[in-house]
């Protein structure tokens, strides 16, 4: 188990319980979790601590966790503030494993609160005790009947929570309890729930790692608003990605209105959302824009495997959600294979006029015998004993489900389809009530009445199918390349150049001439064409003042753009000192890109790709990813930029060598880390990608503070 | 009434309906619409026509069209193909207004089937006899009884159609049918509803232009997969706009497999997709990527009136929702303005722990106190004589309409703000049964269960209230700007600039020089910098032999780079024509931009606009507009790609002249109407913006076929 995870057993899956605060009411906070897990056959023991009742809600109660005989693993507090740290320490006496603090008023409040908090978080680490809160909702466990949380969601207004394989990692209890109703509809249920509020002490990320070993769970669904420590979350993610099991996130807080809503809700700073998404990236999360997109794709996961390739078959009972179909599969990269010729002929044989491709139109005739729907699914997926054609299938079957006669018809030979394509995901998208969901859930189909929504379903199950055998190994430690400090002074762009060269970045060559002969005579020895720059420390802006020369071809064109260049310098710029000028080989065949470290406050250094100027300053073609690079993850980052064509030979260009960036991106990350604690930014720009190898042209390193 | 809207009204509105083709039994196809119409309460005349009945479904019933007595407003055709012509013919004698064909077996079946439609079609042209489909579900009217269709939903699987603001005009009748199902789960209604299938006569753009001058349609919902005549639809949708009627499109057949399906459906060619964005963003269509996209926006725009502005309030009974909900309208460019001091006092005078800013976290106190939540939304809007700070509001309450006793508290409170600002759009996030929705409709509140998807929703009704009170007037006609051909022979860089020049397209100056002494003299006249390109007719790429030399910047280094270029083009490419070079000015300070114009199949001249080379082929950041362009249109389009801030001064350059480029954007168009019979496509490319005026350099015009 990994250290963040250490202890957790206690919160999730805990033998005895203690609820200091408890109410013999059982709608108030402190009487709701007694009452849960009265309700939810919770099998442990439960130990009510009441100083002025000897029974609360029919349970023998304690006036103080110190009386209670035999161990304690978990204490629930729901005390006001101001008692709030005593009851902490009876918890830590007692030899409690977990706390789970509900009481509010600590670092949301500011920094006095926050400084109570931390004072509670450290003592709790001493102690050896894990904490839960403050400030939060607490965790339930349905399969143990444990109910540790005051959610008004289980005080009669919706269902009872349903035994299932989702787990619920959460900043927001409130956030993390809606999301969890619109699982229920969907027809699944939780295996845990966890909501972190301020996160003294326990996070989402030690969330997240304790989920990734736990059996019970398959899919995490977390919504996170900030985070403390990145490299937690880093490998928490990894841990999961390691395991086959995917992650849906929520991340909040990427605007400036957003990021203040977090901070006043739980007093966590966002951070920026390029650490984030990097990632997220990093370990194949699956970003979620909006909580339905983040249920439906939970709970697909569970209807079945992953798919591990992205053909998709899609039948329709209409052409018109066939084409609309045939749209998204375009835009989400999903790939739709024609059918067989025999194929398209006996689908052709059963009705004359229906479109036999792939998507494949059944057309209205089907509402006069439903068996054409079933037969034609049967003929696209093939013989039962062969390949499979597709490694994900959506039906658009409109009102099937809404009509009986229709639904018997056509139910059992979904399921015998299902049965011999257990590789194969399978989508409904339909009309259904949440009842349906669920008994189609359990035979292993996903219902997602819009067909929209069910491609976007069908491309995030492809990604993880595709994406999560490929994880990464969990995040490399830093690498053993030299801890050396940088140089004393100024790092001005020569010594950047030379640091990063030593570090494995190639550079172009450049030499210096104070003459027009001297100029040519570096030319010849560099190659043509070269390019002529002004050298002057006074001229920041050297193409300004006519001091830049590009594409000179031969000795003569050098020599006589040598002495045009510096005549009109010195008569744009005459105060400024011109000590001659810098030749360099024109870089011809290339592509300009932009290669960056930033240090990120949660992650650490956080490397940048993109394409130069305009593509990242206005279009943000840019990718993250976090320090240190893998080869292969930094390929993959070079691959998920949109403006990608260009590496890869468009206008009629060849393309350029992918491989040379990549390995530049990864001594870039391992400079920034050996040198995390000195170097604020490092830029390369441009770093010219060529159809061999690459060069960078110029650099800029900045220190810390 | 527009003319393709002429003659609709004995579709939509029919006084009397016969039925060719009219069976007994109420479940077949040609027995579903009487059956319908008599469970609808249709109130004129039906009259089914049945050779071997004298009954049917208890109406008396004639053995042919030819015998009924009185006027026919309508004739449903529900016969085999074969017998469909004779039917026809049947109406055409007996003077039926217009026809409704559920046959199917024509243009959908390719070639023959599609020759046979086109007859019917001229023939009902010919009579004066308006015909919808073949092979489509037919048309609704609830308010009117009038159920003229053989959908599966009336059947009983469905809750019958409800009345209400919004009309469907769909190609496919199941699609649409499935979206209907979609605005009843939201508690809204059908003032029409109409599905053109084929589009031998009535097609959407038809539809679309009645229910623009239909008083109980208020918004307009279609499903289009293609359209044959592109100023149909264009006049159709300037017609909503005038009446500030929103229109929400779903446009398929984008990808080439979508295409595909569209074409076996229907036997409609999709078209190219910027013809149909172009003729969506001209009349301010929204256009959605989802049916529940779809239905979440029509439904809304039932709801009350239209905001103004883009002022968005945000009350939350969680922080966590509250971060959501403001990156969410940061991305969707909602503002959400800070409430005024002494209402954010207010607010923590109710709950000191609130966030008080925008949005406003009512935190969970207001589970112990529901009337919390609704004081703190009373401070939000402000004194109700006072003006309104939100154009609109969103309130995400979770589970409160659940729970009967919250309920019972909030909604009489939320009722009387909703009174107190009409003008303000009202949207809850919460779950909610279908049957909640509805009640709230009425009430005047959209209730959207997932919040990303409430602010996609408001963003939405801001597009439309801040866009349609600006909409164009109907599409203007073709301007009188000389209709004259083209000159005969080949167009040359040479001639299309000048045609263009004479159109009123601006390009920069350009000399032909014949030794480096004319190139030095020409320079000098035109101003330096200046550019030399050799000029040969052989030479396509003239870079690729150095055949260009930029940023010249005196006589002397003109005349050197003269000699110094055709020395190394003669050695490059000895067997190419040299006839000398050409001598322009360095256009410089400017960004580089293209226009374009291409013949759309379907609409015409389509005007292109975008940045220049990579920005449009690899980033397709380009804005199509349909030809003719007013100088609103052009800058509305030019505003519209991605990379505006390159124009609007990013990396500290100077903004160019946005109207400059309207006003050859302008040009451009008139010039492609003119010649619309002649030209297959014009680029300027590139055509630099200047801060002052901008600049054609370079210009192609392709002729048709």
């Amino acid at each position: 188990m990994s250290d963040a995870a250490r202890g957790l057993d206690a919160l999730f899956r805990p033998q005895s319980i203690a609820l200091i605060g408890a109410s013999t009411d059982p709608k108030k906070i402190g009487g709701r979790p007694l009452a849960n897990m009265l309700r939810g056959g919770f099998k442990g023991r439960l130990i009510p601590i009441n100083p002025s009742a000897r029974e609360v809600q029919g349970l023998p109660s304690y006036a103080s966790l110190d009386d209670v005989p035999g161990p304690v693993d978990q204490a629930i507090i729901a005390v006001p503030a101001a008692a709030a740290r005593d009851a902490l320490e009876a918890c830590i006496r007692k030899g409690v494993r977990a706390a789970v603090m509900f009481t509010s008023g600590f670092g949301e409040l500011g920094a006095e609160g926050r400084a109570a908090q931390d004072a509670m978080a450290a003592r709790c680490r001493e102690a050896g005790m894990r904490l839960l809160g403050p400030n939060c909702l607490g965790v339930m466990n349905p399969a143990d009947g444990v109910f540790c949380t005051f959610s008004s969601s289980l005080t009669g207004i919706r269902p009872w929570p349903r035994i299932g394989r989702i787990g619920i990692a959460t900043q927001s209890g409130a956030v993390g309890t809606y999301c969890h109703s619109l699982l229920e509809d969907r027809g699944a249920g939780l295996s845990h729930y966890v909501a972190t509020g301020n996160e003294a002490d326990v996070d989402v990320a030690a969330c997240i790692a304790w989920l990734a070993q736990d059996d019970a769970t398959d899919v995490i669904l977390t919504y996170l608003e900030g985070c403390r420590d990145g490299a937690r979350l880093r490998e928490a993610l990894a841990l999961c990605a390691a395991r086959g099991k995917p992650v849906v996130a929520m991340k909040v807080g990427v605007s400036e209105a957003g990021a203040a809503a977090t901070i006043s809700h739980t007093g966590t700073l966002a951070g920026s959302d390029a650490g984030y998404q990097a990632a997220f990236d990093e370990a194949g999360v699956w970003r979620a824009r909006s909580l339905e997109e983040a249920a439906d794709i939970a709970v697909a996961c569970t209807a079945g495997k992953l798919p591990r390739g992205r053909r998709l078959g899609v039948i329709t009972v209409s052409g018109g959600a066939g084409a609309l179909l045939a749209d998204e599969a375009a835009a989400r990269g999903l790939e739709m294979p024609e059918l067989p010729e025999d194929a398209q002929k006996a689908i052709r044989a059963l009705v004359p006029f229906a479109s036999p491709r792939n998507p494949v139109d059944a057309t209205a005739q089907t509402g006069n015998d439903r068996t054409l729907l079933t037969r034609m699914m049967a003929i696209m997926m093939g013989e039962p004993d062969g390949p499979a054609r597709f490694d994900v299938f959506v039906a658009f079957l409109a009102f099937v489900a809404e009509n009986a006669d229709a639904f018997a018809t056509v139910l059992p030979a979904l399921e015998t389809l299902r049965k011999q394509r257990p590789d194969t995901a399978f989508i409904l998208s339909m009309r259904g009530s949440n009842e349906t969901r669920r008994m189609l859930l359990e035979k292993g189909f996903f219902l997602c009445e819009d067909p929209t929504e069910a491609l976007r379903t069908a491309a995030a199950l492809v990604h993880f199918g595709t994406r999560l055998p490929k994880a990464p190994a969990p995040a490399a430690a830093a690498p053993a390349a030299g801890r050396a400090r940088l140089p004393e002074g100024p790092l001005d762009e020569a010594a950047a150049r030379k640091l990063l060269a030593e570090a494995g970045v190639p550079f172009v060559a450049e030499r210096i001439a104070r003459s027009a002969a001297e100029a040519a005579e570096a030319a010849t020895a560099l190659g043509f064409p070269v390019a002529l720059k002004v050298l002057s420390p006074d001229l920041a802006h050297k193409s300004d003042v006519g001091g830049v020369r590009l594409g000179l071809r031969d000795a003569a064109e050098v020599a006589a753009a040598y002495e045009a260049m510096l005549r009109q310098v010195r008569e744009a710029a005459p105060q400024a000192r011109i000590e001659g000028a810098l030749v360099s080989p024109m870089v011809q065949g290339g592509v300009e890109t932009v290669l960056g470290v930033h240090r990120d406050p949660v992650f650490g250094p956080v490397v940048m790709f993109g394409l130069g100027g305009v593509f990242v300053e206005v279009f943000r073609d840019v990718a993250f990813r976090l320090a240190p690079l893998t080869r292969e993850a930094a390929l993959a980052q070079i691959d998920s930029i949109r403006g990608r064509a260009l590496l890869e030979g468009a206008r009629g260009r060849p393309p350029v060598d992918k491989e040379a960036i990549a390995d530049a991106l990864v001594a870039l990350s391992r400079f920034a880390v050996a040198h995390a604690d000195e170097v604020a930014s490092v830029e390369i720009n441009p770093f010219i990608a060529l159809p061999k190898g690459g060069l960078g042209v110029d650099a800029v390193i900045l220190r810390n503070g």
